[in-house]
């Protein structure tokens, strides 16, 4: 049995002083981080990007499934992706965290463990943040602040009539990933309750999607292969609702259409097996799967050579004019007009 | 009865649109708002100043007698608030909500209204958030953006030996308010369900006591006025766990003590009466009551007739070395140590 202590031994600040113990700033523009009303930073030189995301226990996440740990470190991880995807660096965290009496002092070592461990990676200060209680579950809400010269600043408005449309790493196997846990959950709650210790589920195999799910790296390597090859991309986001969803934002902002062939959407193999196990669409999954943090971006038509010479990245399609709509090309040719059926939180 | 819009029939990006619709920045440093991976400011000659806060339904506030208007304004407020006590102005705000099915799109409008209603009476930029769903309840995250000029920002630790403390307006207000609003609530939940309309509550008389505590002001004519008198505090902080805790905060960081005479502290007339009414130690309720955002403060023995010339302001104590503990003292010269009693939410 694991230790458990009480939250309420500790108190709200003896938390806070607990879990921000041994924090130190490896920013310059870091001034003062946790221990006072506000925390001071300093950008005398570039603009300040900043993003936050919320996740809510039972609708982000399942803590059946996922270890406090990760959930941390994805916690933090999506929004290091959001300052990626404006082609800026992220240089502090704020966290706040809500908690019910079910959790102990460890449980929130383990998350904030996860949180540091993103940070670590990404050269981020955890400078601030609020402790507190809920009534039921765990609500997490962090705030990423970083920065970017303007002219690098990448918007979602950019994107031109013949711009290559590209995407980095593979899509759908987050999704994928969900459904695998998903299904262990169900087997293991209709399990009688005499029936005894429950046989480890067998994943094997399947890790790389699980990984996906459970643990995403923020594509820092990809913004920086850009910047490294001397292409500048004229629109950039984050994929986290899905592919379809993240077009359309694209193309609304910037006044255009796409066209994205089916054929050249990229997929890891586990992915495409495990689709076709749950007898789902892998295409379908690709464009409208959601979680995978993969950036995608549009580049103007000359930059073709170069940027198909980057590793881990693809091109997809390519932007058209406006009443072209946006729609997907299927393997024989038919085209589908892009539907945002990404993930909706707030949909019935 | 009400109209009520589900907020399905609009989806996370629809209500997104929909709140934040005709927002538009007041502030040169804010380059772009919602509507990105990131908002994306300009602090080119200010040190940059961010806090962030949680508040939780049914452990910050109970919507049984808190309108959503006025959640909504105290939400900001208590982030404005904390901008003001480092000696800034708050100019950026963002906005995170997660909110369950029982909650409509006429509903979010009032929590908005309340939110705008705050930024522009303080000239503050709406600049991003997420909005998605909970299982159960209402959960409100907001960051506060703001600057000051490195010289003027104000922290917890600069308290000397002899400096005078300070504190604007009065305390204990929002606490009485509080116990108001508890009471009725408690007369209404044993109620008979038969008995037909309940009575409306009589707060006649005690109407500023619920205002303080369901629509504080933060203190910015306190920080422009001591600007205007020419006086830089040595440590600032605002009151939102209590005067007792506060005090603490400061003399911990600044590694002094000191003493706060009992007799000094303000209270407005409603609180002592309703004090009275509830067998409450009103300095009880001043030291720990909480919820007050007054500003507390401490400047040099100097500043003394400065200072006493300020409007709302009073000198309650001073700061003294460290081996002379924290200390009230009470009418009649006894000395009582402070212990931060003040409102936790994560004690038992």
């Amino acid at each position: 049995m694991a230790k458990r202590t009480e939250i309420s031994t500790l108190g709200e600040f003896g938390l806070i002083d607990h879990l921000t113990e041994g924090l130190t700033a490896v920013n310059a523009s870091t001034l003062r981080g946790v221990g006072d009303d506000c925390a001071v930073l300093n950008y005398p030189a570039s603009d300040v990007l900043v993003t936050s995301d919320m996740l809510m226990e039972g609708i982000h996440f399942d803590l059946v499934y996922t270890p406090l740990r990760h959930l941390g470190y994805k916690a933090a991880m999506v929004n290091l992706s959001d300052v990626y995807a404006m082609n800026g660096t992220p240089r502090q965290l704020i966290v706040n965290l809500a908690l019910s009496r079910r959790f102990s002092v460890e449980d929130m070592d383990e998350l904030y463990d996860g949180i540091r461990m993103a940070c670590e990676r990404h050269h981020v200060d955890i400078v601030g943040g609020d402790t507190t209680s809920s009534l039921t579950g765990l609500a997490i809400s962090i705030t990423c602040i970083g920065e970017a010269r303007r002219e690098d600043i990448v918007y979602r408005n950019g994107a031109r009539d013949t711009d290559l449309i590209c995407v980095s790493g593979n899509l759908g196997a987050a999704y994928m990933g969900l459904q695998l846990m998903e299904r262990e959950k169900a087997v293991f709650e209709s399990m009688k309750p005499n029936a005894g210790e429950p046989a480890q589920p067998d994943f094997s195999g399947r890790e790389y999607l699980l990984e996906r799910l459970l643990k995403p790296e923020a594509r820092r390597d990809i913004v920086e292969a850009l910047r490294a090859a001397g292409i500048r991309p004229t629109a950039m986001m984050d994929i986290s609702d899905g592919l379809s969803s993240e077009l359309m934002h694209i193309c609304k902002q910037s006044g255009t259409g796409c066209r994205v062939y089916e054929e050249r959407i990229p997929l890891d193999y586990q992915t495409a097996v495990t689709a076709e196990e749950f007898n789902m669409n892998v295409t379908t999954c690709a464009l409208n799967g959601g979680d995978d943090y993969e950036l995608l971006f549009t580049v103007p038509l000359t930059d073709h050579e170069r940027v198909s010479q980057l590793e881990d990245v693809k091109v997809i399609g390519h932007i058209t004019k406006p009443e072209l709509g946006c729609a997907l090309v299927a393997r024989d040719g038919q085209e589908f007009e892009l539907k945002a059926q990404g993930w909706n939180p707030l949909a019935e």
